[in-house]
């Protein structure tokens, strides 16, 4: 399908490796079976929560083929295809449109991060759209990449028919207030953690792109129905119930918390690849925790 | 009076300073009266926009003398107490109690920031909090102190029955959400800046002190007022509207920008105090534009 | 005795606390007379690890009194007189100058460190120079004040007659080097770490204002001693043995740790005051591993 | 040749791009024969001042493949393989090994890089080592990496019979002294900016890799010979009147400063890639005034 506005949840999957190292492509095309049961609308592939940084080109095209193949007619295929260099950048997006993905979400580039000003923002994702074969979104996440997209980006960059939203992962509410006043009308801004997800409801945001959902998609879904629905109180109460877990997969426990849980809810959550390590006994404990107290 | 609860705004006061450097006190004198026409709930002064780190305490304890005698009657005084060294807190908390504040915003302690911990600042506001005569508020301003409150220290503060709240200044509405869900029910959580304000709304936080108060308090009340009437879109709209306003007196024109903004809304703005330094024309010609737009 | 270019160490002197957080005045002078039996070439009172932040003005203008009335004759006396506000900090100096201090290291204001740019500087060290009745130095010391003294300040504030050196302490080598340049040649810098000791040393910089001094004087004085005498390769042999024990007493165990450590080599450290919390038994037992190895 | 101790200086090459963005190769070439002429132990291919996030996988083996063919014989060839994968790691290192290059400086990895500690590197480091087929060095770059190589680490990594050294470019010099005491004898510690090398070569370091030399190889290998013949006080004065060029080229005008001050010099800059922008007229006059004083 085409691309079109997001109304509801995708997770950025995340990337089951076996104990050796190699990509679990059966497990991922179990967790893809498993998602088109949840309440999603569609799914990024090959974003940061993919651990992406760690596969090969081969690996990201062979991720991105099997989603194409197994997702749910009428659901969204995002890919994440953003890297330092705008020519391998245009490259691996192409491919991927060619797969089926209906979007790329693009990372700013990041190695020089102390000199992407807005200018130089604007010249690389001028260029990458320029020349891509399927719609981009800007995607800002400034833990990993050290830059954080400013208003003056957005507000020129929304307005080139090619880039169509951004995902702001920053869970910074006023800086997405920011987006909203300076991007186009047509330009969609979604939210990149489950953080700031009933804020950025209150204020018109109705697409989130979140960690959690690799483990509880519904739960995120639920806060968007029941705020859909004008129950505002019921939707914070679940936000804030939810909350604890969304911190700590998306932070303390890292993507090999997120992994674990995962495992937890049903879902298979395989081996980190290195140089990450895989959870402590003591860290299952305290995830353990955690998502019992939400789910109580 | 007596301290309660706080549904509406306070202006964290500005101190005008004449151009030898002294205090001008009529000027202040003259803010205050202006002040009780606003649709304000009180005030705070001796904060951190009244330039209190270039004061005397002598000027600290006539300014808020000033204070008590020139607010309206009903409206709550409070007092920014908070130094590093916990003595010399609760002897100035004590005094301001004797002149007639209803209760102390207390910064946290920031000279060793990185050592300020959970066990460090439960221990600071414990013992102010069990010396102080009047009920005392944590004030977070992460920008200013390099100290950022952690949940942890508020799940146990909140429960200090001389406790009674917080002003949390990060702009950090997942913070704000987690604040919320750990206190007790009886601690009141305050933003500190308006460029949280709608979210924070939404969350169901009531108070707010806000340096915009300074210059432009009613479109703050207002946006409260909209909420609070359930009239949801028109009150985002007030806050995308004034935002701009706000960004620029709380961070790129400084202190300094606020002052002239107050000049130019029938307050007496006044000069900075060394090592500030006052607008240039430049910067006012920014700040006309600025407050142009949110008017129109 | 008036104020001279220092060639040697001095300590920046602890206050020790009794239990019930008074000041313990017998401590202090017991480690005072001890200095006297040190190689030091004079001493700081009321600086950074003397928990300035938590002391009254009574507290302070009492251990410079004693500090001058105790300290061996022919060397320097410098006082940490630096206050957010000029007023202050000119009254205080000049406070001390009356007791017979030598010179005064004035930290940089820090409250809104945003602000301090290199004109904020100029006009606040200018004013409080112009106003002192004794020499002051810059006091930098980025990891408390997250303020930065820029090359250009340095430029112009070595050539005011009353600026005769600055104490740097962020341990940035390079940076020390670009203000052995930028100054002017009647000004002194010093180094404010033990960590930059030994390569300020080959850069021609001849004082020192270590923490470390106040539990082990005597290493930092060797190490300057032999480079003088040309023996580089024992120097530095010196510095790196004795680096272990700095980094313990400054970074990791901060001022507790320090306090510890003067304990165990002689001195007298007492408790440290709240909000700081006292060293742990695990602690204690490792900065004791570290203490021996560098004994051995 | 194959890898042996460095004595002296490396440029990390830039690339020359041409105005439509493709390599110039020409002038990449032209580069190569001017560096035999200079004073150089060797140089470093595809590292960070090479623009190498920009650069596919076919053009860092061209240039790899180009360094080998024109560099004089008897010199190092170092090339830059780092990628966030391991497997991408070795595969590349492997590459370049057969290629003829005698050493790969191994960046960190870096996309998650809150969570890469101690134990992340050391594994991350030693897969990468055990299967390399030429000896690597740890490069230290926390400006763009984020990450901090800590000494537990370098201990550990220090004494792997192929990993050789390391290339520490943060300019820290008490970081490089705690280096050199916790490695292995064998290991060879490097500082990666001329802004350390004076202090650096007083603590024994006897090898720089520095951006300067690609533009001002030859003032940087006199300081070493100055300081090689015991005179110390005119490698210090040299080391301070070249100073401000290299805080230029490496500092405020970039990697676009650094290849216009190579054209300067006689060398081939060329062109940045998107998304750097080339040096605007302002910042060119800047950077002549800049050199012509060091060049006095």
């Amino acid at each position: 399908m085409a691309y079109t506005r997001i109304h509801g949840v995708l997770p950025p999957m995340i990337t089951p490796f076996k104990e050796n190292g190699d990509v679990d492509y059966d497990a991922f095309v179990f967790n893809l079976h498993r998602f088109n049961e949840a309440r999603l609308a569609g799914c990024l592939v090959i974003g940061s929560n993919s651990e992406t940084a760690f596969l090969s080109e081969e690996e990201k095209l062979e991720l991105v083929r099997l989603t194409v193949e197994n997702t749910a007619p009428g659901r969204q295929i995002l890919v994440g295809t953003g890297l330092d260099s705008v020519r391998e950048t245009i490259k691996l997006t192409n491919a991927c449109a060619h797969l089926g993905a209906d979007a790329a979400l693009v990372l700013t580039p990041s190695y020089y991060s102390d000199a992407m000003g807005t200018r130089n923002l604007v010249r690389y994702f001028t260029e990458v759209a320029d020349h891509s074969d399927i719609p981009i979104l800007v995607y800002n996440v400034t833990k990993y990449t050290h830059v954080n997209v400013t208003a003056e980006a957005i507000a020129e960059l929304s307005r080139h028919p090619n880039i169509v939203g951004m995902k702001d992962s920053n869970g910074n509410v006023p800086q997405l207030a920011t987006e909203l006043r300076v991007a186009d009308p047509s330009f969609q801004v979604m939210t990149g953690t489950f953080g700031a997800w009933y804020p950025a409801l209150t204020m018109g945001i109705t697409g989130i792109i979140s960690a959690m959902a690799n483990c509880c998609p519904d739960p995120i879904a639920e806060v968007q129905s029941l705020y859909d629905a004008g129950k505002l109180n019921e939707a914070l109460a679940l936000y804030q119930r939810w909350f604890p877990v969304n911190a700590a997969v998306t932070g303390k426990y890292g993507i090999a918390g997120l992994k674990y849980t995962a495992d937890r809810c049903g879902f298979r959550g395989g081996f980190v690849r290195n140089p990450l390590l895989d959870s402590t006994a003591q860290e299952k404990k305290e995830l353990d925790a955690i998502l019992a107290a939400a789910m109580q």
